[in-house]
């Protein structure tokens, strides 16, 4: 059983991956903190709650930081609509509501409290996870692993950065180069976990409340980045961090040296993946490249049953 | 009655613009926080609780960031030697004790609670004030004025930059431009407030155990401004912002626009003072540019007797 | 039939790419500019000597720019070996020599007699195509096109930049924002450019001496991409622009934007690709993403017989 | 005697400088390059030819670059006027005309003839210098000084960059690591060479046909240092870097470390002058800090007798 904060900001993907957690019986979700990427953290902390309230799941919700560490903000409505989660219906104002406590106070509390038990999961921008770093550096001796989403040998935000990291470089250099075990689901591995008309197909063919939302979520996914990107399936980027820690035998893996770029003119929150090992740089990343795609939307699908 | 939060880390200068705050009747000093800068922030927390007792000075000390936002930390011990606040006899483990709460945490309550009455005076690395803006965004609107030392159109730790921009030029750039009135005592004016041989004097003629003390610090830090740069006195940097509080009238200021270099090879944490107004954009602080010596130094005096 | 200046650090791929211009009908080599790259530029300048007096190939041969214009200069030898050409046997001492004229005047002189009809084919750093530029810019009116070797989606050199690039990016980003149509062939594409056992087999079976002369070239460059890099194969990087101008068939392209990084910390040398589109800026450069390994082995074996 | 070139791009100073050095016994003019700066090269170019005809001064003249290194482009038309040498009445088409050689050419030429007994002198951005450097770098232990105005601890460009600097930095970075002895004229002490009404009267009652066309120059320049800088009087940049090679004793000078930013966000071509040794580098420059004010207009005026 893997206890986890999962540190988010739903966001399509996002949604995926709590719902994956929390259908898991390998998973315990210790909590779920908000943060600025893909919407506002209002915004993305309602639907933290609006998922949870659709789940029937039980956990604290904290809001976390609204804006990235130095870099002003950036946000990517294009991608997940005005909401941040476009396309199903959804409880408009949910009872739910979020503790009082901010992310970064309830990530340093729950980890102290924890003896080295709790994993976090990024799945986006690192400035939560960077302020309790901050704050409280002797968390750093009591996480268990951090698995996030973010980054790639190539860029979907610019040419060569990811999201997720682009949002806040500072943020994520400071959590790659922090001590904790990092495990790193990029845009390498994540534009494997992509839907196909087979595998909507499946998925409407199961028949739960969740798995019609999940539908929605998907649809709409693929129609943005059919039209932003051309592609031709959506990738479920932040679900592979969750997959991982169900089931690890559906990636594989290296040691590489990873730098994050804060400098460039170009090439702000680049991270730079050494898989060829020219740095000669010790690793500290465990990189994942490569996933089975049957197996992963096996997991997948057998959650929303 | 300005109702001041001192965030510190003491440091020579730091503990006589502490002294000056405390004997003044125009300062209500609502707590000192502390920081990671001349020192390691635990050495700067018992330096601030020393002090306080030495004054018998009852308010909050509250112990803030260990490290800057981004950068790997950076001390300056051949100034202020391995306790921070070498020379002086001082108390070796002082009665008084830090509260429990985080400096970030104590400025956002303290700031939140006041209706905009509070000013933050910071005398060292930006980070505490940095990460409570992040944490808290709408505290910039209730914070009456930042008045703080650092920086400079030269540089004292690199050619161009200052040493309490430098060690956080990241933590900088957030408090430069977060729409607080910041008042700004760089080292343009602080190299005017210097210790000479007849400052020297004029302080041993005071009859009192804080001139005692206060001679000390000034004959150590003044050793060491001689070993180090070469100069004949010290410069009493951070007094400058208490000194304006009490009497605005000792300084002469203009409205400039300042930008901190945070991505520069040789000149990370520089300061860019536009005194020609060469870039054509708003002013976004009130720089200090000279001081009237006799008047400084009459001031400081005065507090000593 | 091509008018070309080959610009060029031989170097393995360099040689093979000045083989497979000599024996085109559809190529006429101008002149051979060398500059400092894989090792250097007396040693580049006497390797194209040598290719040159082996293949009978009488051309001048104009030595150029022994540094990067603002960079310290890097080498490659574990790639290249001491030489630059380790591996075949090759004639000591060549009787042919390089003309007095420097490569920039060279390019500068061809370039402005010809009427638009020269294309400048770099297949190593740039700098003697910018210095050029750099000296008399009227040239950029009368240039057909440039046709290069270098930088890519990823890196060879560091983990994401490619040598030639790395080696002088100032001078990259010149030439890639000149205004001269730029054809690239980067890393993309030339990783696909690779001997395999059975390619070498092909060669083998060729029995001219310069069909002997490549073998031992590619033995060797096959041998130091395994220790290196970890290869199974070599790739013949530059042999990619001659080939395109022999027969542009063999290669797909886009239309994209490459922008250069010069200032980063981690990323200097980087071209940054757009193949995504989210830069939004107009597109400077023809980029090669994929051949046809079998017209293309086709055609460089045709031209050793 | 000391055989010069000088490097300009004339500019009110520049001709003053042009003029210092023709009138004195101590200076053999071997030639004037001309470079892009204060205003288009094509325009610094007739100004030199301009000034040479008016003082019957019978050198080569050789233009030179027409961009910057690396950068785009920027000149200062607010200061100089459209020509570049606003004010005093010229010689619309002077019958002297550039020779053939491109300036780079030219200096480099002019250094390898010499045997170690060429100065360069440049008042401008350091382009061609640097060009020269880079074609040919063994020019380098032949160059007997270079004596530069450009840099200082702070700017007039931007907040932290003199506009020589600023506007080719790369090029700045590369003479001022060379190797060659640097003497800088930067701003710390060219301001203190500034025109001022007494100043102003002893030329008006000085009458030559020079003096009248020096005075307008100086009238011109006066009056725009008023009205873009707010200054009292003019600073006569470039006249130093004559002045000293005449008479050494006019001027007090220190060894520093100098580096040239090229990469900050705000700093671009700031010059980080170490006056206080803290960056334990080995010094690179001779640093100009301060002038006899008397001495310097004594000199200037004898010439104009």
């Amino acid at each position: 059983m893997r206890r986890v904060i999962i540190d988010c900001d739903p966001g399509h993907d996002d949604a995926i991956s709590i719902i994956l957690a929390a259908y898991s019986d390998r998973i315990h979700i210790e909590g779920i903190t908000t943060v600025a990427g893909n919407v506002e953290v209002e915004k993305t902390t309602l639907n933290a709650l609006r998922v949870c309230e659709l789940l029937g799941l039980d956990v604290p919700v904290a809001r976390g930081a609204e804006q990235p560490l130095v870099k002003t903000r950036e946000f990517a409505p294009d991608i997940h609509g005005d909401s941040g989660l476009d396309g199903p219906q959804l409880p408009e104002v949910p009872k739910k509501t979020a503790i009082e406590q901010h992310a970064v106070d309830f990530i340093i509390e729950k980890v102290l409290e924890s003896d080295g038990e709790i994993t976090l999961v990024p799945t986006g921008p690192l400035t939560n996870i960077a302020l309790a770093i901050q704050k409280e550096p002797t968390i750093v001796e009591k996480i268990k692993e951090i698995v996030l989403m973010g980054g790639g040998t190539f860029g979907n935000w610019t040419p060569t950065a990811e999201f997720n990291i682009y949002v806040d470089a500072e943020a994520a250099e400071i959590v790659f180069n922090c001590g904790v075990p990092v495990t790193m689901f990029g845009l390498d591995v994540t534009h494997q976990a992509i839907t196909t008309p087979a595998i909507l197909d499946r998925i409407n063919s199961i028949e739960t409340g969740v798995s019609e939302f999940v539908r929605d979520l998907l649809v709409y996914f693929t129609k943005t980045y059919k039209e932003v990107f051309g592609f031709e399936g959506a990738p479920i980027h932040d679900a592979c961090t969750i997959a991982y820690l169900i089931d690890e035998s559906i990636f594989e893996f290296e040691k590489v040296r990873v730098d994050i770029e804060t400098k460039g003119e170009y090439t702000y929150g680049t991270t730079c993946v050494d898989r060829l090992h020219v740095t000669g740089r010790e690793p500290n990343v465990k990189f994942a490249h490569s996933l089975d795609f049957e197996k992963f939307w096996v997991l997948l699908l057998s959650a929303l049953k």
